[in-house]
C-alpha cells in the first residue's frame, strides 16, 4: 500500500492510497479522511460509494464532508467505482454506464468482465479488511452511504451484510437495479439473464427480505433530478420498505438535482445520522 | 448574458453564465452563488479570485463556501483567471504560469498579450457592473478575497479601489509580485521592465501607500505550503502593513498546504470576517 497524497483538512488528514488488489487483479486507489480524533484512538468509519463515472476523488473534492467528519469524529473511506488499468475491459462504445467507472459493486460472471470486475469481493472482503488493519478505525462502528449507482451499492451491501454496517444512507440511489435502464444494461452484461442473480443485486428485493431486521436507512432524493423517474424510482424503495417493515426515511428534497451540489447540501445530516447509529 | 448552469445548493442557487466581454474581446464565463436571502432583497457580495490554472469552477466545486454563504446571506462571484478562446494568446511552451489561466488580474501592455489580457478592466469595469445590474447584490456591501495569484488580485484590487471593497482576505497570496519568480515572469511578459508599472502591481507597495486607510485585511497561510518561501513571502506583506500602519491579520496555519483542502478548512472564517465588515 503506497500513500499517493496527503493534505491537512479541518485539523485532520485527507489521504489517498494505491494498493495491489488481489480480488480484482489490478492496482486500486482509495481515499480516506481521518478526523483529528483519530490521533487519540479508534474512530467510527463511514464507507462512501460513488456513482457512475466517478473515481474515489469526486466525493473527496466536492461533497464538503470533511468539515462534518472532523466535527463528528468519523473517518470516511471512498473507494473507486471499478477496476482500472491496462488489461481491464471497458465498454466497446466507451459508454459511461458500463465498464470503467461503472462497476455496479458486484462480482461479474460473464466474459470479458469476470476477469477484473469483482467489486463486491474487492470492497467487502479486501478493502474493508485493509482499512481496519492499517488505520485507526473501529470496524464495529461502521456505516455505509453512497450516491446513485453508489447509493445502490450502499443499500445492497448494508442489507446483505447487516453485521458489518450499523446504518445505511443514500443520495438519489438506483432503488431497483432490475427495473431501470442503467441496471438492466449492467446486470445483463455482467451477470447474464438469470433472474435469481438479478434479485440478489436488487435493493428492493433485499429490503423486502430483510424486513424489520434491516439497519436504519436514510435516503435523500431531489425532485428536480433528471434521472428520478426512469432510473432511480424511490417509490419502489418505499414500497419495499413498507412491505417488509423496514425503517426507511425517504425525504424528497424540493428543487435539488443529481449533482454534488445536492449532496453537499445534505451531507452533514447524513454524517449526523450515521454518528448517532454507530454509537 | 447566457445562463449555462443552475444547481440548487443550500437552499440558494449556484449559477454559471457566459457573456461577451468587451474589455477582453472574448466570451467569458463566471459563477455566482445566490443565497436564499437574495429572494427577499439585495444581499452583500464577495468576489473570489482564483489562482494559477483555475477557471471559475474550482472554487465553486471545492471550497465548500455555499454552506456558509447560505448561512451568512452573502452572494459569491467567481470570475475566470484569464481570457479564453480562439485567438487568445497562450504561453508558447504551454507553461501553467503565463497566458491561459494566468492573467494575473492586470492590463497587459506588450504583444501578444495586450490584445486580450485586460483582466483588471474586465473585472473592475465590466464584470462588477454586470453583476450589480443583473443580480440582487448590494454593491455598497462588497468584499474581495482570493487564493495565490488570486490572493494577489484581491489585495491589489482591494487596495487600489478601497471605495469598492469594504474588506479584503486572501489564502496564501503572492504577497509581492515584483519579488518572486511567478510575478517577475508575468510582469516582464505582460508589462515589460518599467519599474513604475511593476510597483502598481505589487501588493506590498500598494499596502505601504494606502497605510492605515486600507480596508481590513485577513490572510491565512499554511506553513506546509510548498510555495511559501520562494513565491508567497507573507513576511513581506506583514512588513509592508507594519510600515504603513495597515490593519492586517496574518495567520500562519500549522500543517496546511496550498490546496483547496486548506481553503475549505478556513473559508467559513473568511465569510464571517467579510460579513461583519460589509455590515
Amino acid at each position: 500500500m503506497e500513500k499517493i497524497a496527503e493534505h491537512k483538512s479541518f485539523v485532520g488528514k485527507q489521504l489517498r492510497y494505491r494498493h495491489r488488489a488481489q480480488s480484482v487483479g489490478c492496482d486500486m486507489t482509495f481515499s480516506i479522511y481521518l478526523p483529528p480524533q483519530a490521533e487519540l484512538g479508534k474512530v467510527p468509519v463511514l464507507y462512501w460509494l460513488s456513482g457512475l463515472t466517478c473515481t474515489d476523488e469526486n466525493f473527496v473534492n466536492k461533497a464538503g464532508a470533511q468539515h462534518h467528519a472532523s466535527m463528528y469524529g468519523m473517518a470516511i473511506v471512498a473507494p473507486d467505482t471499478s477496476p482500472r488499468g491496462d488489461g481491464v475491459a471497458d465498454a466497446e462504445d466507451g459508454a459511461y454506464d458500463l465498464g470503467l467507472g461503472a462497476g455496479f459493486y458486484l462480482n461479474a460472471r460473464r466474459s470479458p468482465w469476470s476477469q477484473h470486475y469483482r467489486m463486491e469481493d474487492y470492497f467487502c472482503k479486501e478493502l474493508i479488511d485493509l482499512v481496519e488493519s492499517e488505520f485507526p478505525v473501529d470496524g464495529k462502528r461502521s456505516a455505509i452511504a453512497g450516491h446513485s449507482m453508489g447509493g445502490h451499492g450502499a443499500l445492497k451491501f448494508g442489507l446483505k451484510y447487516p453485521e458489518r454496517f450499523r446504518s445505511i444512507s443514500a443520495f438519489a440511489p438506483i432503488s431497483s437495479a432490475s427495473n431501470c435502464p442503467w441496471g438492466k444494461k449492467a446486470l445483463t452484461a455482467y451477470l447474464g439473464d438469470d433472474p435469481s442473480l438479478w434479485a440478489a443485486e436488487d435493493c428492493c428485493e433485499l429490503l423486502k427480505k430483510r424486513g424489520n431486521k434491516a439497519p436504519k436507512i436514510l435516503v435523500d432524493q431531489g425532485d428536480a433530478d433528471p434521472f428520478l423517474q426512469d432510473q432511480l424510482k424511490p417509490e419502489l424503495l418505499q414500497a419495499a420498505a413498507t412491505a417488509g417493515g423496514a425503517d426507511l426515511t425517504l425525504r424528497m428534497q424540493s428543487g435539488y438535482d443529481h449533482s454534488y451540489f445536492f449532496i453537499a447540501s445534505f451531507i452533514e445530516e447524513h454524517l449526523r445520522f450515521h454518528r448517532e447509529h454507530v454509537g
